[in-house]
């Protein structure tokens, strides 16, 4: 037992490590973020995860070196911090925020990035681009996919996942817009959910935002590591039956079902109300926060917790979609798709 | 890695075989349902499955011949089919549709033949009986059990529940009666469970129809592996006050907790919407549909998933039930039932 | 199979015993309270536990005896018993009823008794200090704890918890005051919580008692093994946000979170509800009750199942509370009531 405990303490020592062996990949990557005199036994492992530990004793130690901020430009996202160390992360991939292998990347490593930067000391993910927050996965990634892409391109996302419910500092989803799929995911992500019922010249709501994993609609299936975190947010009936019939509520009935937390009438007041939550979720000592988020969601992120299981899913995936009945269903989708814009 | 995932595909070659090595038995039966072209990872292992694998790689493959048509006139249920497809599978045992292993072996056949015929879209379950969807397990079965019946009888409600939540189609259950104990537990297996308030001549709504697992009440305790269903569809804490206390709410209250998803007026209006539901589960493909339900209830099934643990959870029962506290609290229960009839 | 049943049973031979292997610390002490012809199998081992009867079937027996009445007079407890066996178990530790080893190992002591003791029916736990029901652990336990008593503080704790969740009768919590930390960890342990709104002289309800685990606020973090029950009553997602906040609602709005049963408008009539409820639990089987409760309970209750696991939880504890940022966080709180008591 002791040998357990040292060892995962001498993992840790004099930073903010790992949540738990599971998540290493991305938490490792935020070591910087250690602030002065963080306790030893920091970013310990919970009880529970000590059988974990004997599973997996094998596993060598990697050495990973913090985050450096990206060098590049970004292309998909715009980054701005406040005076109180708000940063904002806007989605910026026009024209519907859809996502691709290298938006995935960029994200990940400005994310990376924050969780280690000492400016940044909360961040609230929105949508630069008007009545969409995101439209998911671009299909162009998986609608007869390349081979030499689709791996990376679902580990990109596994990777976002793990980094968004593992992220040191409080994170708030202003969603001002649809938020369908992958888009419903990145929120899912987040520690709160601000989701604006409208557009902010909404005639008498004559425009209602959705959001919801709606994937069986185009005849695919919701991420696998996904479904216990839908269930997580709404109960597990409600969650199977959104998720059978692909359903996408507008935000009073995603409050309703749980899904969100917050409803605001237009976008603009969505992101003011995210700002505010992202205070409120400070004032409280960042450790015991982050602690207690991790001991919680510990469970729902064990499915992509070891490099074995990240790679069984990634090859899940890639078969599936390259079946011939899910490329049939996708292709039908996007011919659909194609006679609506038409009109 | 790769071994494991060959090996499941392997398995489900050319089939819509099994949603995991857990539920072999049932649904290796609905192999011969097959949609043409179906992808060969159809019935596919999804992550998370795969720790299974290691553990029962020792388990042998079985060979199973696709369902074929029951050949006698079914004595306990009502078959029929309408234009759309969707059959209505009515529990025709009189008086109280007591589920004996005869009925038990009986349903399995046909749901296992319905859930492979191709004329079958969906299903629809509902009583062929007044005021009463199923009164539960038939308790000369439980009292005074006959030693070479007993086991058979676990066995056979054990394999129901496993058709139920495993069939590759949608399936509805329309609760036009009450619907206590194992009445209940038929309708937790359904996709989704409309019910009526009380009968249709119902004055004032004088008598409401009740649901739940009452089987406390009886100095029973209702099967262990329902209790996670329990909990998926109301909540941890709701289901164990209900357990604790065995309370058969009516509709609305059910409605109110989850235990169904829509309460009607009346009977005959129960059975309609049900058939609604039944077109609206259509709508998706059926594909995508099926996965998601099995991948979110897997968790649960999981106690029932191998032959040892089945066998256990029968053992278990069979020297339970025969204890002479729990007979003598079904002598004390069915002597009441006498003298209420009495009179 | 049949092995590991006949030894399980074996081990219950003739008493109410375990819930499961689980349990055995605290669960073997209730031994006496077999009642009378109680079944062999009675505390028997549910279905899914069999795994781990294989895992630690090293475990060597050990010899328990059934709990005797404590020979002192209680200092931190008063207890009564009314004419229906119902006994009230008042936490009496002036000022603020916060919980000392003392109290913990007194409290256990006299809960191990009155589960064995034949006179005793129910227990109603209540608060004998006007408006606390109880603050919680005492800080002077880990504010600069002392090596030689924090583990066995922390073991009590962990006792206490494993006592209240497998009592073998009815355990209604009687909530007639503020219940922060562990003092709503001791109402989440019974089998129904019933909450005062305030005092009885309350004007206007200018005075509203509160309750929630609100170990963040002081730089602490909810013991973990309490953070699967506090979701269990609340669903995921809600208990996460108020573990996050440290969260402390009112009892009409921990209500309707689920954390808490029934409101009442004062402290005296939660008591005289908390009674009838004890009342109401005790008119089904009671072999049946707690088996339904022991089964949904397991899950949870897992994390404290062995030796191993709760060493590993009071090493990560004691070394967690030792850091200097918790310390320098309690110190802060401390000094703050200290400045506020003061005024």
């Amino acid at each position: 037992m002791r040998r357990v405990i040292s060892s995962s303490l001498a993992r840790c020592a004099g930073t903010v490590c790992v949540t738990s062996a599971l998540l290493q990949l991305p938490q490792r990557r935020f070591q910087s973020q250690a602030p002065p005199g963080a306790p030893q036994q920091g970013r310990q492992q919970a009880p529970g995860a000590a059988r974990a530990d004997y599973e997996h004793g094998h596993e060598t130690e990697r050495e990973f070196e913090p985050p450096k901020k990206p060098t590049e430009v970004p292309k998909f996202v715009k980054i701005n911090t406040t005076d109180k160390g708000i940063t904002n992360v806007q989605l910026a991939r026009a024209p519907v925020n859809s996502l691709s292998l290298e938006f995935f990347q960029e994200l990940n490593q400005w994310m990376l990035w924050l969780g280690s930067n000492e400016e940044t000391k909360a961040v609230v993910i929105s949508s630069a681009i008007p009545t969409v927050f995101s439209a998911g996965l671009d299909l162009s990634e998986v609608h007869n996919p390349k081979p030499e892409r689709i791996s990376l391109f679902w580990q990109s996302f596994q990777e976002m996942w793990l980094i968004l419910n593992s992220f040191p500092k409080p994170i708030i989803a202003a969603i001002n817009g649809n938020s369908p799929a992958a888009g419903c995911i990145i929120a899912m992500g987040c520690d709160y959910r601000v989701m604006a019922r409208g557009p902010k010249d909404n005639q008498n709501n004559s425009r209602l935002y959705r959001i919801g994993l709606n994937e069986t609609k185009l005849g695919l299936v919701a991420p696998p590591w996904t479904m216990p975190a839908y269930a997580y947010l709404m109960g597990s009936r409600q969650a199977e039956r959104m998720l059978q019939l692909g359903e996408t509520p507008v935000a009073d009935d995603a409050l309703k079902l749980g899904l969100i937390d917050e409803v605001t009438p237009d976008d603009e007041r969505a992101v003011e109300v995210a700002y505010q939550q992202a205070e409120r979720f400070l004032t409280v000592p960042q450790q015991s926060r982050w602690m207690a988020r991790d001991m919680m969601r510990r469970e729902y992120l064990q499915m992509l917790a070891s490099d074995e299981e990240r790679n069984y899913d990634t090859e899940f995936f890639t078969q599936f979609v390259q079946s011939p009945e899910v490329q049939k269903n996708l292709e039908t989708y996007l011919q659909r798709l194609k006679s609506r814009s038409r009109k």
